[in-house]
């Protein structure tokens, strides 16, 4: 047994079963000055004047905020290699194009990744997992999709499966073949398109290896028609779907999402409001990544205030990867929701706890502090939750559990 | 005797014995595979062939990056309270003016701070100093300003002075008492200026409580005439001048600190052209604040690029405050820089190091490694200079030594 004490503030997000919307989203379930009980990994009670149990280890929270860890729910954690180099080429002036053209970009961490063994990748994502939990999250979705081949997928998303298994962070396995065309099959996409179809989705599935497909759909890159051919075949063979779509311009992929009856659409920096209504209507949920327009740098952030305001169940996300988003830090995505894209740290802690949980197919198990919920607590060194967003640019976690097993400690 | 051993890169920043601009601006001096001995508080080599003397105590880097503590050149860290509840009324849409009316901003800090005793206000100032050193900041400017009477700004520098004495970081106290018109004097601006100027100033120096004086000029608060006023009389007892000018409009502060032969002009939002001329022409260092930008929330940066490529010896600081810019990160101030400001990675980090350190006169002892200098050396926990500026977010900082002294470290 453990007992969490003299909580400044613990933000239940109890409330409907549901992933949420609207006002919905502002109301965290706060318990002022409270107490968390946990039995083994699970959360059995969190109130305000709870009896501690006899014999129980006492965490004293010294008047901090407790919180459900938070829930990242688009991450591609798996690859070899940085890209800092191009990223100081491009705040030099240079266009992705001509990354592109001296070899940069996806491509590049797809070289890297291919000649990593199994092992140099589990403990690049490690460390990644680690950076995870020291800026207080303890779920990540996690994509493939710097392999590109059949050995090479297999290869990252048995690296998340491990990452998950011994218990370094829980992760949820998306197989993100249809990521870009590989070098090897430039100018023939449907090929490739094939051979994920024919190959690749099959053994991932007969390996239980995802749980989710996703495929970047954008012109010039895997459009419409390929999309749809890549996630029906996923969807036949059990899998969930979440998209990559209009990031660099609007092709419907919003609208296409909605057809497919996605998880999640993704992205959409270029999404107009038809595509908006057809999530709504479609009930998938969207996952925005202000990171990576922080990174670009570009202004043009998602309309996350119409979004909400029009009762999507919003999820915000890091889109850690060595390209366009480097951050692992969700309360760094809490800062540029606010600042840049005026949503509220209530807004943005439901966004990234309970309505991240529900687009993974977890909302039963985590994103709230309630009886019965596995016991994944960050305690934030802040007395507030208002200041996590506020006081950017620093890590505010001070205790982080998965499970009920503290996983991260700072003085 | 102490030796560092093993770092991917020293980022020495050894050259001319001065603020730097330009090309040079984009020279850091770095010795890969390096060595630092430090003997007491003072380094006495940095290398890459070095002998490690007999009785050393060797700390391995184990293939870190290893340069000269951030020195922080604008930063407020004497205050009591938060301002996190007027920040979420400004992300639901509050203008400043808004906010004011309801008795909030500066003049809420200055409320709090006043009531709050010296002994509190040095607590909480060492928690900040804490935060600066996790993000490897070895050097802060200090302000006053949330005082506004002569009691509550000396109780603001002693708690300066005690940072520094107490060797929890180094500080370097600025007297701004002219921050803002207290309510009290509110109407009657020309009256509180003659305080600061007949009583404020002259007890501040007899007592040696600044090196500094600053005063916050814009149209509203404190104009051109009462601020040559001020610092007219702040030179006359032999304090050295930074000033906040054309921070929200351009009222030719710029020249005024030209004028003036300010040591920084600080801010410059909306400096002009004609402006930045006579900051080169007259030796001025602009001290550039990204984080107030970026909170703002803005896109008018000023045009780091032009001042760096006309040759300015450019600094870059958090402005450290807890209305405007609330975070102790430089290598968040470096992010900002490079993807809003397009300012390098080496040259921001020129601009937070030995030019920040010319800025506040003490350019012979901090802000480079090399023999002589004060052993104040952060190595980072990356492999390359160019992941501070792009993994956004984290605290890289993995050790911090003040002075030869181990002041931080992180597993």
């Amino acid at each position: 047994m453990l007992a969490i004490t003299n909580c400044s503030q613990i933000l239940t997000l109890r409330g409907p079963a549901r992933a949420r919307g609207g006002a919905e989203m502002r109301d965290l379930g706060i318990i002022e000055n409270g107490t968390i009980l946990v039995d083994d990994e699970q959360i059995t009670a969190a109130g305000a004047a709870l009896k501690i149990p006899r014999g129980a280890e006492v965490i004293d929270a010294g008047g901090r905020v407790a919180m459900p860890g938070f829930v990242d729910a688009h991450t591609h954690p798996v690859f070899a290699g940085s890209r800092a180099d191009e990223f100081e080429q491009r705040v030099a002036g240079a266009s992705y194009a001509e990354i592109a053209a001296r070899g940069g970009g996806i491509r590049s961490t797809v070289r890297k990744t291919r000649a990593a063994t199994e092992q140099q990748l589990f403990e690049v994502a490690s460390r990644h997992a680690r950076l995870f939990l020291r800026c207080g999250t303890t779920t990540i979705e996690a994509k493939s999709g710097y392999g590109l081949t059949m050995n090479d997928e297999l290869k990252q998303l048995r690296v998340i499966r491990r990452l998950d298994a011994e218990g370094l962070i829980r992760a949820v396995p998306t197989f993100l073949g249809a990521h870009e065309v590989p070098d090897e099959y430039r100018g023939r996409t449907r090929e490739y398109v094939e051979l994920v179809v024919r190959e690749m989705l099959p053994r991932v599935a007969e390996q239980s290896l995802a749980e989710y497909c996703d495929v970047f759909c954008e012109p010039g890159i895997f459009g419409v028609l390929e999309t749809r051919l890549i996630l029906q075949a996923a969807r036949s063979l059990g899998l969930g779907i979440r998209m990559h779509v209009d990031q660099l311009s609007d092709s419907n992929g919003a609208a296409l999402a909605a057809e497919l009856q996605a998880a999640t659409a993704d992205h959409l920096e270029c999404t107009d409001s038809a595509g908006i209504a057809a999530l709504r209507e479609a009930g998938v949920q969207p996952v925005l990544l202000p990171g990576a327009t922080y990174m670009l740098p570009s202004d043009a952030y998602p309309d996350a205030r119409s979004m909400i305001d029009d009762g999507l169940p919003l999820v915000l996300a890091t889109d850690f990867n060595p390209g366009s988003s480097p951050t692992p830090s969700m309360t760094m995505i809490l800062s540029i929701a606010a600042t840049q894209m005026r949503v509220l740290s209530s807004e943005a802690i439901t966004a990234t706890t309970v309505n991240a949980a529900y687009s993974l197919n977890r909302g039963d198990r985590i994103g709230t502090l309630e009886a019965g919920k596995l016991a994944d607590i960050v305690i934030h060194d802040v007395p507030d939750y208002r200041e996590l967003a506020y006081v950017f640019g620093i890590e505010h976690a001070w205790r982080v559990f998965l499970g009920g097993r503290l996983v991260f400690s700072r003085e």
